[in-house]
């Protein structure tokens, strides 16, 4: 599958996460990108560096911004089990606007052509970090890293996309 | 491969941790059991609720009745990155004894033969969830449960066996 870029329309998948009274949840990308404009960020992985210290709170910080410029939902996707998204989310009590979703299976992922293979680093198959920009299942901006490179997918690299 | 089972020799494996620097490290099965008794505890995953609040604690809790009576290391082995393992292990503060090591691509679960397949729940390849018994890299008991189960592999399990 080629990687996910502009021009695409944002394929369906499945995805799971614990809902406020802690019951297990499957949830599909269409349900909540159909009509809306949605950023859906990747990362590597859950309680990783630089994913927990400047990928997902630079979301964070800027969700009122990108609220106000018309974005309905900021989701933040990982190979992770939800037990394990779960306890990360934990981790930004502030947070308030940024879903997490689990694709433990690394289906979506493959879905989206963004796997990354980490086995040889005891990590197993990922994702590539990225942040796709997306207004009614297309998508407008893919901005996807190489590697473990933190360069092209930030909050503020999307907030320049969608001048 | 089959399942281990009391009799076979421990199978060498290399896993990864953060050491007490936060700088990760990878160490060989072997080294850690060649010689000495241990415990070798296996769980579905990080952060899952009877992993955390059962299964865990009871080796915690027993860690000191453990070592009274001869066994040198207990480790609990998860197919989760070291990043996960770390903060996973950072819910435990009481804990001295327990070594969390990541087997975060299966690979050594695979050569134990305990490999568990929650794709469709999400979850991807786990592993069982199991305790082995361990005398100088022989496999003393090997109490395996089945599914979702724990009714076999627990602390008291396998001070029973000791006996």
């Amino acid at each position: 599958m080629a990687p996910i870029a502009v021009g695409d329309s944002l394929p369906d998948g499945t995805l799971s996460y614990f809902d406020a009274e802690d019951k297990l949840q499957q949830v599909s990308i269409h349900s909540l990108a159909a009509g809306k404009q949605v950023i859906l960020f990747g990362v590597p992985g859950a309680f990783t560096p630089t994913c927990s210290l400047k990928h997902v709170p630079g979301f964070i910080e800027k969700a009122a911004e990108f609220k106000s410029k018309g974005i309905n939902e900021i989701i933040c996707i990982s190979v992770n089990d939800p037990f394990v998204m779960k306890a990360w989310a934990k981790t930004y009590p502030e947070n308030k606007d940024v879903k997490f979703l689990a694709d433990g299976s690394a289906t979506y992922t493959h879905t989206l052509g963004l796997q990354l293979d980490l086995s040889e680093k005891g990590l197993g198959t990922r994702s590539k970090r990225f942040a796709l920009l997306v207004d009614n299942l297309k998508v407008k901006a893919a901005n996807i890293e190489q590697g473990g490179e933190f360069t092209v997918s930030s909050a503020d690299d999307i907030l320049k996309a969608m001048l």
